[in-house]
C-alpha cells in the first residue's frame, strides 16, 4: 500500500511571524486529513510561536523519518500530524522582529534538511513559513534567492520560476530582475515557450488538468501591429503558437493593460508576463498581498505566502494565516497530485 | 462684469455612443447651474442621440458666440444651456456604429471650430464625448491622436501630455506609445521633471491647490539600490529633487508595484510613470474604463471620457453616462478656475 501525502511544513524565520501563523495554521480546521503534515523545525520556536499565537498543541517531536516503511519513531501510516526536529537553535539568538545570521543560518539549514527528505522520496511537497532575505544572507545565503539556492541544493538542471497565484490566479514571467532597459532582449521565442510550459505544467499538478494561459506582449497596445515595437510579431506570438502546438492552452499576445481584466474575468487561470512589473503592479493591485508563490520547475513542490517575515508585527499573534493557509493547501493539492 | 465660464460640449462621432450620451447628461440634473454650458454640433446629430436616449430637450440652435459681450443670437448671459450649430453632417452619411470619412471629417472640423472658439476667449474650457481614431484617420487626421491635432491646431510650444484619471486618482508617464526597449533612454531628468510639472499644473487646474505627486521607478523595486538599474539613482531622484525645489510635492521613485496600493491607500493624488503600461495595468485594474483622459499642457483644458465609441452598443440608448459626466464636471471645474 502507497504511503499518504507526506508535507513538510517549514516555520520558516523563527523572528518572524512564521513560526505564531504556523501555530495558528495547525489549531484550526486546516490540517489536511488525507495526508500527512511533517512540521520541520526547532520545537523551541514552534513553542514561542504557540505561546505567541495563544495555541496548544499536544505533539511530540521525533528524530527522523523512515524511508523504507513510512514509518519513523512515532510515525505510523495514517494521515495526521508530526513534528520532526529540524536544526537546533535557542530561540533567545532569534530575538522577535530582527534579522540575525543566526535565523537565517538556521533557515537555510532547514531547506536543507526538508530538500534532502524530499530527494529521498520522503516529502512530496514542501510548505515554508516565511523567511527574510536579509537574514539569510548573513546567515551565508550565496544566491539571489532562495529559489536559487533550492536549485543548487537539488542540482537541478531544469527551467525554473517564481510563479505568484491568488485564489484564482496565477503568474509568472519571462524575465524578472534584471533592469528594464535589459527586458526586450531577454525575450526570446525559447524563453516565452518556457514560461508558458511551466505555468502549464504548473498549474496542472495544482490539479487544473486543462489550464488556460493568457499571454501579455511586450510593447504598449501589444506594439499596434508592430507600430511601437515588432516583439509581438516576431517572437511572442510564434511562441504562443509553437505552446499550442504543443497542446498548450495558451493564448495571446494580448496588450499588458487589458489581459489582467480578461484574467480578473474568467477567461484565463494564469498570465505569462515579460518583464516583473507588468505582472506585480497587476497582482498587487489584485489582492496578492494574500497571495502564494510557488517555486515551480523544481523535482518537488515547495510553495510559501507572498507577504514576508513582518518583524513589525511579529510576536503580537495578529497577523493573518490566510496565506499560509493558501500555501499549505497548494502544496497537499500538489503533493496529492504527484502520489 | 466678466463672464460667467463657459464649457464646449462636443458630441464626438456622430456614429458612435457620444450623441446619446451627451443626450442623457443633458437631460439630469447634471447641468452646471454655475456656468454657461455650449453644446457644439449638428443639431440632427443631437436630435438622434436624443431620440436613441429618449430624452428631449428644447434648445434651439444658434449660429454663433459673440467674444464682445458673451451674448450670440440667442445667448443671454446667465448660466445655462446653448446648442451652436457646428459643422454640417447628415446624419445618413454617418450610420450608427461604423467608422467613416464623413464622420471624422465632422469630428475634426467641430474640434477645430471649438479651438477656434477658446482662442478667441469665448470658450474656458472643452469636454468631448467619445471620437473614434480610425474614422479621424479616414476623416484627415494626420496625427498619432487627437492631442498632436490639438498642438497643431493651437500652435502650441510648450510640453503636453495625457493625464488619466478616475474619480480619486490621476495619472501621467514621462513615455507613452514607444516599443518598450525604447523607454530606459527616453527616461532623462528634464523629461521626469516636465511630467511631475504636468500633473502638478493640471491637478491645481482643477481646483486642488497642493496636489501630491508620487513618482514611480523604471526598474524592478526601483532598481534596489541599483542592483536592477541605476536610473532611480541618476535620473528620477534628482528630478524628484528638483521638482520638490519648485515647491512640488513630489515623492520617490517608488517600486512601481507599490506606488498604486500607496496612491488608493491615499497617499497621492497623482502618479507618474515612466512608461505606458506602468499606469495603463493599475488604473485600467483600478476602474479606468469609467475614468476621464485630459489633454495636459494646453491653454485651454480639454477632457473626454476614457472609453471609445462602443460601436458595438451605439444606438441602443444602453451606454452609461458615468465617464462623460465625470470629463464634463472636471472640464466644469477647471473653466472655473482659470476664471
Amino acid at each position: 500500500m502507497p504511503r499518504l501525502p507526506r508535507i513538510g511544513l517549514l516555520l520558516g524565520d523563527p523572528s518572524g511571524i512564521g513560526p505564531e501563523l504556523v501555530a495558528t495554521l495547525l489549531s484550526g480546521d486546516d490540517l489536511d486529513r488525507e495526508a500527512q503534515t511533517i512540521v520541520i523545525g526547532e520545537p523551541r520556536v514552534l513553542a514561542r510561536g504557540q505561546e505567541i499565537a495563544g495555541t496548544a498543541l499536544d505533539v511530540a517531536p521525533i528524530d527522523r523519518l523512515n524511508a523504507n516503511d513510512g514509518v519513523g519513531d512515532g510515525v505510523d501510516d495514517g494521515p495526521g500530524l508530526m513534528l520532526l526536529r529540524g536544526p537546533e537553535i535557542d530561540p533567545a539568538e532569534a530575538p522577535i522582529g530582527e534579522a540575525t545570521a543566526a535565523a537565517g543560518h538556521y533557515v537555510l539549514d532547514t531547506f536543507r534538511q526538508a530538500l534532502g527528505l524530499a530527494q529521498a522520496g520522503e516529502l512530496d511537497a514542501i510548505c515554508f513559513a516565511p523567511c527574510n532575505k536579509q537574514a539569510m544572507h548573513l546567515g551565508g545565503l550565496a544566491f539571489e534567492d532562495e529559489l536559487r539556492f533550492f536549485v543548487d541544493v537539488l542540482e537541478h538542471k531544469g527551467y525554473v520560476g517564481e510563479i505568484n497565484a491568488t485564489g484564482e490566479l496565477a503568474t509568472t514571467r519571462v524575465t524578472s530582475h534584471v533592469p528594464l532597459r535589459a527586458v526586450a532582449d531577454l525575450i526570446t521565442e525559447d524563453a516565452v515557450v518556457a514560461a508558458i510550459r511551466l505555468a502549464h505544467e504548473t498549474l496542472r499538478a495544482g490539479g487544473n488538468p486543462h489550464p488556460r494561459i493568457g499571454v501579455a506582449g511586450l510593447n504598449p497596445h501589444a506594439g499596434d501591429g508592430g507600430i511601437f515595437g515588432r516583439e509581438e510579431i516576431e517572437v511572442i506570438a510564434p511562441a504562443v503558437e509553437r505552446a499550442r502546438a504543443q497542446q498548450i492552452a495558451a493564448d495571446g499576445p494580448y496588450p499588458s493593460d487589458t489581459v489582467f481584466l480578461r484574467a480578473r474575468d474568467g477567461a484565463f487561470d494564469a498570465v505569462v508576463t515579460m518583464y516583473h512589473d507588468q505582472g506585480q503592479i497587476a497582482m498587487k493591485l489584485m489582492g496578492f498581498e494574500r497571495g502564494i508563490t510557488i517555486a515551480a520547475g523544481l523535482p518537488v513542490p515547495i510553495t510559501t505566502p507572498a507577504h514576508g517575515t513582518a518583524f513589525d508585527i511579529a510576536g503580537r499573534g495578529t497577523a493573518r494565516v490566510d496565506a499560509l493557509r493558501e500555501a499549505y493547501r497548494t502544496a497537499c493539492r500538489m503533493a496529492r497530485q504527484r502520489s
